[in-house]
């Protein structure tokens, strides 16, 4: 195996494989990246057996990629990444001398790395699923950032860790809840899919991050073992999580009996400067609701207490007192990202759907709680 | 006790002090800030007991501090710290309510913060020590940022975890080593002072970090007991460190047999690249000097070896063969912060000084390490 190719090309696609990696990897061989030198291209694996990322170099004139002689080898992630990152050189030179010790040549200085023989690396299956949709870059990364927060943290009910992709009828409907909340997400769809998985929270926020700019389009490639993400030259494939996801429009209200639209930037700083004072480590707010005035208070023995009133606000209803958790509130906001928010309360110690009254492909759900003071 | 401030001058005197203030502190008490209002002014002071700072503030345009009543109390400074930082108001009022309540008000919105008597907060000596020497800003940043980093981490033998201040003959000389290597830094002073002290470096760092920008000069009082640095309305005082300090002139090699002057950026660059090739978690690089060419090599059998050539480097004596801590060498560098560093060899596992030709005023000695390969 030996190869030269341009460094800061190079660079990128192994820190885009480099992303599955994990450093508490379940397998010796899988805390290295696999380079797979063919004929006219490199290929590059990464996995924690979770996330598996694979990134094809096909000989082009922005990587100035050469291949002298064909191989494989499993070099240790966080070295290779170090020295392709560090060296200064426009172009690297990689080759396998004896056995498995790697040599890495710039143009000042060389470095030898001890690698693993490719037999040692597992075998991943990157076979291509049937079913198959197209989202564009921007959807995604919107249906991840106002889904994901709302997944369930803890391994309790693990398919709750992850988002629900159902499509039916054109729609896709992406749902994250701990079962506390809920956020989601109503997406059109081109194509006539039908499907219902769950893919691990953690493996989408890796791939938004794993988006470079030059993308534009995201295929999505499902079966009922994994989901496949392919952009560019590059394949990103997860496992899905076991598990029937609850039925989330049971949970969504579908009226309401009070509603308040308030500026977003006021309602979160105010519950923003309370997060201090807490409850047994939970945020507590209690909003007290009338026509005339909205008032926000808190309260902890241990620490203090206080009391704002909202000034940009809005309300429609009977006089109405919630208490709910400060910190999914201030998620809400931050994930409808828009200047207004509209909460719909459906009623006393009942779920409130929070809104962006100028985006309605999404909804958030949070449940209130019991309030002893 | 009772009065209005503007909220953002609060806040940076609020911030200065809280430096002092440790997230484990040995007293419930030295969690806080102790308010302190008087007639005229108020004093606020945080402490961790090995350091105390107090901040007083007299009434001015700057502040629009207004008293309506004397009177103390402590707050929690983190709790405190983020109501007045976060709160959307120009001026802030506080009011000590039924016993140890704290009333914070601003434009929409009201906070109780539960205090401390003032009577709990220990009582720190700030009686101000008689020997006095004035440094500028700079200086004194440059006093830290170029020996502090020699300071030992660990305590076993505490004096080396400090840097040494010992004033004679019209001159400060500051020292700080591990034992493994050296920093000196000498300054010329206008007082004819003379003491020997040594400062935790820690403390030292602090007091950096407090220096605001419209600080131009330091005064630094000195006793036996105590450094006391006072700039502004602030008052930054450190306990010492007890025991001898090394007498290092004794290690500044006075001679040497070989010299290298060398790009700093290129020598640095060289080390960083090698950081991971490590030895029982000790980065070493050997120097092969001759006058015709200087190589750095590493070798860790567990994770490779490296082998680069200097470019930009003059090199005057016989061949010589030394291996040292990488990261001593790149601390070297970045203290020294010249273009070009002048290395000084004074034999086969002799120390090396290491030297800025372009700032007399600091010498790096560093202690090579034996190498088995």
């Amino acid at each position: 195996m030996k190869f030269t190719i341009d460094r800061k090309y190079f660079y990128n696609q192994l820190s885009i494989v480099s992303r599955a990696i994990s450093s508490f990897s379940p397998l010796p061989a899988l805390s290295g990246i696999c380079i797979n030198v063919q004929d006219d291209h490199i290929v590059l694996t990464g996995s924690d057996s979770n996330i598996s990322i694979r990134s094809h170099i096909y000989k082009g004139e922005e990587n100035q990629l050469q291949i002298a002689s064909t191989g494989s080898i499993v070099l240790e992630s966080r070295y290779l990444l170090e020295i392709i990152h560090k060296i200064e050189s426009t172009i690297v030179e990689l080759e396998v001398m004896d056995f498995e010790l790697v040599r890495i040549t710039s143009t000042n200085g060389k470095f030898n790395l001890n690698g693993m023989e490719a037999s040692q690396y597992p075998n991943i299956d990157f076979d291509q699923p049937s079913n198959m949709i197209e989202l564009s870059k921007y959807t995604l990364s919107q249906i991840v950032s106002q889904t994901a927060f709302a997944c369930s943290e803890n391994d309790q009910r693990p398919v709750l860790s992850g988002v629900n992709f159902a499509a039916k009828d054109g729609y896709l409907y992406c749902s994250g809840t701990d079962s506390y909340r809920l956020a989601r997400k109503t997406i059109t769809l081109n194509e006539n899919a039908n499907f219902n998985i769950t893919i691990p929270s953690k493996s989408l926020q890796e791939v938004v991050r794993s988006l470079s700019e030059d993308i534009d389009k995201v295929q999505l490639y499902i079966d009922s073992k994994k989901a496949q993400f392919v952009f560019g030259k590059t394949i990103f494939q997860t496992r899905l999580l076991d598990g029937t996801f609850p039925s989330v429009e049971k949970i969504i209200p579908t009226s309401s009996v009070a509603s308040m639209v308030v500026d977003a930037h006021e309602l979160a700083s105010v519950i923003d400067r309370t997060n201090f004072i807490r409850n047994d480590k939970v945020h507590l707010v209690k909003l007290e609701c009338s026509p005339e005035i909205v008032r926000i208070k808190t309260n902890s023995t241990e620490i203090g207490s206080s009391d704002e009133v909202l000034t940009d606000c809005m309300y429609k209803g009977d006089n109405l007192t919630l208490t709910c958790n400060g910190s999914y509130i201030l998620d809400a906001i931050r994930a409808l990202s828009g200047s207004k928010v509209d909460l719909e309360f459906s009623g006393d110690m009942r779920p409130i759907r929070i809104l962006n009254p100028e985006d309605d492909s999404i909804v958030i759900v949070v449940v209130p709680v019991r309030s002893y003071d």
